[in-house]
């Protein structure tokens, strides 16, 4: 590469955000030019305010980059190739989009804009195809810049290991349960008091995420514009005591019975993602899908980094007649594959497409 | 209770046997005569051997009992009115038939002759019933005593909480993932470095048992024998951190839709296990299934102890027509419950009907 | 007791909050009148805002409690016997001195006015007799009520097990290290991604406190005032991912040499606090310290709860050479006996002397 | 390096046998060529035995690797230039004699031998030059191989910190209490049940180990024999739920008072360990002591893999005049630094001395 394009992160300080500076400090493509925090942190060195929280230590010089304040005309006269946004939603719903009129493109892990028919939500082994509509975007909305979204993490998880069986077999019905990390809900969003020899059975928002995004993510592209598949998905969902990486029970009813476990294990560990064959895109783990036949795998804290944390990991299948079709056990890295590292992925295959 | 009946327990050191020790050293009707453990331990005081590991302490003299070997004859010739067995299965797939056969009356938490059609698997607010062929098992097998199980814990929870379903709307289906508490394995089954920041989404037949004696305790009884429930049943269970409390997400397909969430809830809240009634058995709770609105309950740490660990607590009641019916998560107490709380409510059981 | 006292708590929804409502729902002698808490909750009923987190469950009827707006003049007026509380320290500092001056008695956990030489900071099996300085502290400020402190949690615990040494031997130097729950730190003091699989080896102010206050607690009291103990003390504070109970790692250079391991425990174990002897205090344990002599406790766990929480726990007693004394380890329930059941005990004391 | 030395790992399949298996994979010295374990095991391939626990993942050929069993003199036949033992004590006490007398040189975790007086006891940067009286045992016993020592993992770590600190002040006396990782046992030392929300505030043997140790490591040597240091220590130890790590509260007596807090911080960051100065050995890290000067470090989940697990993390450094000296705390990876990474270290030592 001989080019580097300039980036920066947006609320650098949180755990995505240091996901984020974690793998953009040396990353082969982007440059990592600046980050961006609250107000109240704007000024400080990064690593006087951070509350670093993740083994991956990045390059030591990325301690004394003095955080600037988020201010939307600042950040779009910077002009950066490609903008990160880990800002909480409610900051997120007000500036990306006065950012995008102005010309910023943003990938963005925040939860608002996800839904709507003309922003890309991409899981890019599963739908890059969905990148284009950012053209929809730009046209439709008059802005000059674009956004695209990184999904909710436990459904990016759950929609990669859906996607070979349902190209396969066809997926009408799926029933989730899921065992989400500590980590999913940020430095602080569960206390030790709360989840010390216990189990949380609720997160909010999180299920009508899974079943929402599920759909458009498995959708199809006609005239610019996402159709959301008619796959019907409920979820449960669950905070355990593990630091990261969710894990999901899931029953899956098919159109097409599958001849054996081993052939559901086959489909499932030769996909490739052929959306992003010959792109070579750095984050794109050369197995999207891990295949585990142990009884006992996967396992969060012996799995989760596969891939670099940009795989995911699925054991224990069983054809499932009670389910109408197959019953796993899915694994992903909820802050990476479920968050800044499919960012940085979804930023990648921008480029490669052009739209960097 | 003028006549106090004369029970021992088998197995008195693991961590079900804990528990049976716990609540038989204060029972209003059952006086603690005796404890049996392997060979090794034999002839050692209780308190120098038992690794004690759950937070009820029970009477202090407990301590200072002698521990006895287990020996068919021995046990048979002392002429308990009841036997609780927290053996090992391929331990108690020997010894409790030679024991039935001369007389022993058994309530046994060992999985061996659990799915026999003669054998009562008593859960007992929800089958009661069954524990009359405790005849048909004493006639057929030429046998003096019996032998009664308690079900797998995770079976037990699941299907006191179905009960009530099953009554009103009839359940088809039932997919269930569970989130397991490592007391479950036994004292060592689980190692530390196994499970900190990990969840194993494997537990050796586990699911089997689920599935199976799921369609016993439902089952029907004809002509002395159990018909199996024509319920179909498919689950996926784990291990997680937490120390005591199974937790069970639950899909549950009914052939007839409920009005409403709040009509399931009371449907639940508002089973009192009738074939119970009238019974004033001391371990039955005066509510099976304690029913929770809040949005983030049950909890395992806050809520397994719920009538002493003898209710199960159902929360996140949801109408759910993906499921095809309701979804909800149950909770219930593994050891209590699940294990040892129950055997003692089948004795209180038994003893009311007249089989000790 | 005939007549009852009318009580009141001010934090009541903070996790020392919760465990005085647990505590003062059903107290012999106290009736808990009204519960403050900080204005955006005030009027909520305490059941809708209150997060609770303890195992222990009051008594319904608090649940439905409306929380009052913590107003110095409103709770002055109430005219209550006493008033405990749980307010963070830089809200105490302010108001505390207030009230009291209005005349309102306060036994409080906050850490302001510890240090204070007229403000009685109160162990009762250790140093009852410093209740006395109240009148000091009435007479000295004008104040018409007066204040009493809870001492910190880890001192509490620490002075407790030091008190029959020091009779005894005479303690001249103490270094300990701590490992601390979470719940020490409140609710959402620390979190879950901080101590999952971790330590932190830092609390905040903690080292400083239990060097302090040790020196005071068991100073002496000449001409209305405490003077501080020579006893010198080192503290390093760690948190561990516990839920509830301090254990403490101790070193204790003593003045003269004990016999033997077995006399120092002996020591501890007859120790019964003789201030409070005779005054029936119903939050007095049987047994203030209790001595475990297996090699492998105290266990947070298993002994956090001795003497419903209220008794500390001192195991692993060696003589020492090389501490010149003694070394030990020593357990305490941070927040009964290190916070609010120890801020009922000195209520109960001030009773007992005439200042209630 | 043109020549590769041959070696081999008894005990291969617990925690350390697979620390030594993950190092070993991939070492540019030191070429693997067998895994030895216990017969019941022995004729299995490494992958199908190994409970694998660790992150780390060995180059993918050694799961096929086939185990042999545990024979001297059919290890002796393969004359290794050097075999590593993770073997546990008992079996260690029996074979490691054996082996050393028929030739092997062994670098062994096992705990036997390590007081003896000709047995080096070796952490190679505060003693490399105790492996001279490996020339001492093969004299004196008659051996044609030696044994040469892993120290016990709590006082690898502590005597790592503790060696600038002599060097410059002169320690004279220790007092520590130690939170042990729950790896530190082994793969089922520790069982969820006994840790979890808990502290075992008790490790067999291992206090007189730390007392014991130390004075060896920190010792002289005179006529090709190790004279114990005067250094008094004193040990609590306890197990936390931890995964990785041992951390360590240390309070240290020094005869030189120190300057000033940043004196000492500098004294220990700026050791090298100077005996091995340009030997160049692949698994000594850069910085044998990595100084923490932020308030809350070192944390055992952010800062045990300091240096790839071999580093010693200090921070909290604090003069004390309670302790006569410093107090401080100290982390290290247990199974690297304490068991298999500083196994491999003494080997390069052995090797660049000429004794391989």
């Amino acid at each position: 590469m001989v080019e580097t394009l300039r980036v920066a992160i947006l609320g650098a300080t949180g755990l995505v955000g240091q996901r984020f500076v974690s793998i953009l400090s040396h990353h082969p493509w982007f440059s990592l030019e600046a980050l961006y925090s609250s107000p109240e942190k704007a000024g400080a060195r990064y690593g006087d305010v951070v509350e670093w929280a993740i083994d991956d230590r990045p390059d030591s010089w990325i301690w004394r980059v003095k955080l600037r304040k988020l201010d939307p005309e600042a950040v779009a006269g910077e002009k950066f190739d490609v903008v990160f946004s880990a800002l909480p939603s409610e900051v997120a719903s007000k500036v990306e989009p006065v950012m995008a009129r102005m010309g910023v493109r943003i990938v963005s892990n925040a939860s608002n804009l996800r839904m709507d028919p003309d922003v890309p939500l991409l899981n890019p082994e599963v739908n890059a195809e969905h990148a284009s509509i950012a053209e929809t975007q730009i046209a439709s909305r008059g802005w000059r810049g674009w956004v695209a979204k990184v999904p909710n993490c436990t459904t990016a998880i759950l929609t990669l290991a859906l996607k070979p069986l349902h190209d396969e077999y066809g997926v009408k019905r799926v029933l989730v349960a899921t065992m989400q990390a500590v980590s999913g809900a940020g430095l602080r969003g569960v206390s030790a008091v709360q989840i010390t020899d216990n189990i949380i059975p609720y997160i909010r928002g999180e299920e009508e995420k899974v079943e929402r995004e599920s759909r458009k993510i498995l959708g199809g592209l006609e005239e610019g514009k996402i159709t959301l598949s008619p796959i019907q998905v409920s979820a449960t969902t669950t905070r355990v005591p593990v630091l990261d990486g969710h894990l999901e029970a899931v029953f899956a009813e098919l159109e097409e019975e599958p001849g054996s476990r081993g052939e559901v294990e086959r489909v499932l560990e030769e996909f490739r993602g052929n959306k992003l064959r010959g792109l070579n895109l750095p984050s794109a783990p050369e197995r999207p899908i891990v295949v585990r036949r142990e009884h006992d795998r996967p396992q969060p804290r012996l799995d989760r980094m596969e891939g670099g944390g940009m795989s995911v990991v699925v054991g224990r299948v069983r054809l499932d007649p009670v389910a109408g079709g197959v019953k796993m056990v899915v694994l992903g890295h909820n802050t990476i594959r479920g968050a800044a590292g499919n960012g940085v992925l979804i930023a990648e295959l921008m480029h490669r497409l052009g739209y960097l």
